[in-house]
């Protein structure tokens, strides 16, 4: 199944993120896993928690955290070439945040809630594993901090609900989602593309 | 019901605190709206994931994740009026603390837990949005360090069983308990009353 | 039960590590009773969420939450006298992470799991509680950085279900596996043997 593919594809790049992330604080091995489980399979885990859907797609599938370490590992040895790599790694994770919110937005479907909660599934499928690397990582979330990262999750939940609402068959719903999001996700990179920042200096509270 | 009107008022102010730590740490608007849902249904959602008690509220009325982004939105417009507001917000903040405690006691009490679960309901509903508040913006967790915080919960949480086991219609209950933990947190405030602090010196365990 | 008393002697361990921890950051008592009961707990209350494993140990037994609150007072009152302790404290955590480790295994089986999960599950419950503590505490997992700590969880996890498939009494296979993750991890602090660990210069991604 084309989502499957693209699934593992997704989990695969957030691995990697998640163990080049560890290696910048210096972790050992098992950090270096345990950070690249969380960040490619924590948004799903959270959105099936906060949904009630169990068991967890990990939990069903545990191939996919066996998919994770191998990727996590292979990114210890592979990160000197992770400079010239980097434009493809860019790629991989623009397509995973698409891909893990359109699943986000078919479990909270399949479990009767609404457009709502649906894309709520979505941002925090595509969004939330990020937060945890970082969290473990002991720094602020980047993703609170840069170019359009969230609100492309969002677009693209709203789109392929209202393609599905629409009656469109879902492979063209899921690949014209696919192309939409990827390329705003690209042109925010390109562009450098931020939501507009707030800023406060008041005293605590 | 008052206690919706009351759940509404402390949600709209934890969504408000959020919002502000969301801007101590610059973040965009992203960022904001999350720091704000995570304060304002963070406490709650984790009591209902410890509890087991499916489906989640916001995820059963997903209108007051809108509500929470408003008042989030809203408080990037007011920043600047944030110092003269400063009182009536602590203010809302405490009957926001009050009436979450209160509603992790009955959560637990309509799930059939007994009252030692009620009161830890209560402490995890009106206390850990803030500690998840502080941990997204990378910062060891006000609630542990200053006046007191959870203490008012707890006393409410007792306060409110009591009054119930000892057969007070519910809205005497509410009331009473709101005025109690609500004078407390505000004496505490104004007398600098906090717990006792634990400093410990020795080397990493 | 043999478990259980471990059990016990696990958590209050771990409570007074989480306490400690607590002490380090000049927290008030409030916030040592929670980073105690998130060290205790916390790795098996996301192991239970995880698995959708309800309702919780601590829930169903909300007394383990007192004896935690009870081994963290008692640790802020004998703190000048941990140096001494030290020893004393790194055998019972040693012996506490083994034990979470068998009861990780068990649960996920009792759920009809199959070894990967059981493996993860046990992982998950040796160790989270402390990586939970650190993220309170606003610093990098100290379980991602030293000696083997999680290695110690798997190995003993894998040794349990071997034996446990092989037809063991579980009574032997609990005390070869507390024998043999014990002194893994004695050896482990005695010579100082950690994972390799993963450096990594790059810029963020």
């Amino acid at each position: 199944m084309l989502l499957t593919v693209l699934y593992i594809i997704g989990i695969t790049a957030e691995a990697m993120t998640g163990a080049l992330a560890a290696g910048r604080r210096s972790m050992d091995l098992f950090g270096v896993m345990i950070i690249a489980c969380v960040t490619a399979i924590g948004g799903g885990s959270i959105r099936d928690i906060l949904l009630g859907h169990y068991p967890l797609t990990w939990v069903a599938h545990p191939q996919y955290i066996l998919i994770i370490c191998c990727a996590a590992l292979v990114t210890t040895w592979i990160a000197p070439l992770m400079s010239r790599l980097r434009k493809v790694f860019l790629l991989l994770d623009a397509l995973g945040l698409v891909v893990f919110s359109i699943i986000g937005v078919k479990v909270a479907l399949s479990m009767e809630f609404g457009p709502g909660v649906a894309v709520i599934s979505a941002v925090i499928t595509g969004v939330f594993g990020g937060i945890l690397r970082d969290m473990l990582c002991n720094r602020i979330p980047l993703v609170f901090q840069r170019e359009i990262y969230a609100g492309v999750s969002l677009v693209s939940a709203v789109l392929y609900l209202a393609l599905t609402a629409l009656g469109q068959p879902d492979l063209l719903a899921t690949l014209v989602t696919l192309a939409v999001g990827f390329s705003m996700r690209m042109l925010a990179l390109r562009f450098n593309i931020g939501l507009p920042v707030f800023q406060y200096q008041g005293e605590h509270d």
